[in-house]
């Protein structure tokens, strides 16, 4: 059986300029930018921070999209499983699928919105996968991706590390966009309470 | 402000050959023959029963739909919220829909199979809706539906029983295809309990 990966780091991005001449003078191809809308969603009754679970309908551009995360299976590599299906196009069946989620007592807990421009970059013989991320309330990130199996996963891993240090990438930030928002969002403790 | 009603009886069929020969005597002209699969979810944390709502993939041939139905907002009319989203079409898809349910924790509960065939007939210069069904499990049924407003709701009720008169059908059954289905399978009350 083979086993596929994804390695991946994000950073937060401390200083664009620099980093995207970096980008630029490796070489770096990019694709169309485009716009996500995450709309992450509370269930009727499990506490999806806890189970580690998320369900979120997903607006890019004009499409839409229902995914459902379950819980990571695995620590080290991020892996989880991922359900995600498309459901009519356009803001009036975005807005149809908030009120059923809502009918069956989902209730909305935040929305990430980030302009997301993709591309490549040839480092080291392999393709690393780049997303350039513009995240509203949270600022710019950047991830590296490389996908591998058992065999490539330590070269992967190396890979990305070396290419973060070479583009000045320090501090990878775990921590998913949402979990960023609602830490933001939190109330301050308060003496009353 | 026009209210809008839908006056439905529907009877269990008990002699369906007559039945058929009289509703080609009044001229009926039927449409074309669907099947319908209807497959309903218990919610995770809400008695779905006891709040009188209901949540199912409709199969209709190669089409899905999602489906939220409301609380009944007026016993007498059997007006309720109703939510009905397409999916995408195909086998494929619909399991991928009840995954996707079954992860959030929604449980099957019952699946209502029917060929369901429509047709029209004239009766006291009013187009009566007529549906005969074939549900698994359950036998036949037909149903006569007349929408009405607030000043022709007497009248479509009066034609509505009169027609049924006319076909010989009696004892209206109120309960939804779910609710008998349901009450079919209950397990039989065991003396050890």
């Amino acid at each position: 059986m083979v086993m596929s990966f994804e390695v991946e780091q994000k950073f937060a991005v401390t200083d664009l300029v620099a980093l995207q001449q970096r980008l630029l003078d490796g070489g770096v191809q990019w694709k169309e930018s485009v716009s996500q809308t995450d709309q992450y969603f509370a269930h009727p009754c499990r506490d999806f921070a806890r189970t580690d679970e998320a369900l979120r309908i997903r607006q890019v551009g004009l499409r839409n999209f229902l995914t459902y995360k379950g819980p990571k299976i695995d620590a080290a590599t991020k892996t989880r499983r991922e359900i995600e299906l498309p459901v009519q196009d356009g803001p009036v069946a975005g807005e149809a699928w908030r009120k059923l989620l809502d009918a069956l007592g989902f209730k909305p807990v935040a929305c990430v919105r980030k302009q997301r421009r993709k591309g490549v970059l040839l480092w080291q013989q392999a393709m690393v996968e780049i997303a350039l991320d513009d995240v509203a309330g949270l600022g710019q990130f950047i991830e590296l991706e490389l996908a591998a199996d058992s065999q490539t996963l330590q070269t992967a891993r190396e890979r990305i590390l070396s290419l973060a240090v070479h583009l000045g990438l320090t501090d990878a930030e775990r921590r998913s966009y949402l979990e960023l928002l609602l830490e933001c969002s939190s109330p301050e403790p308060s003496e009353d309470s």
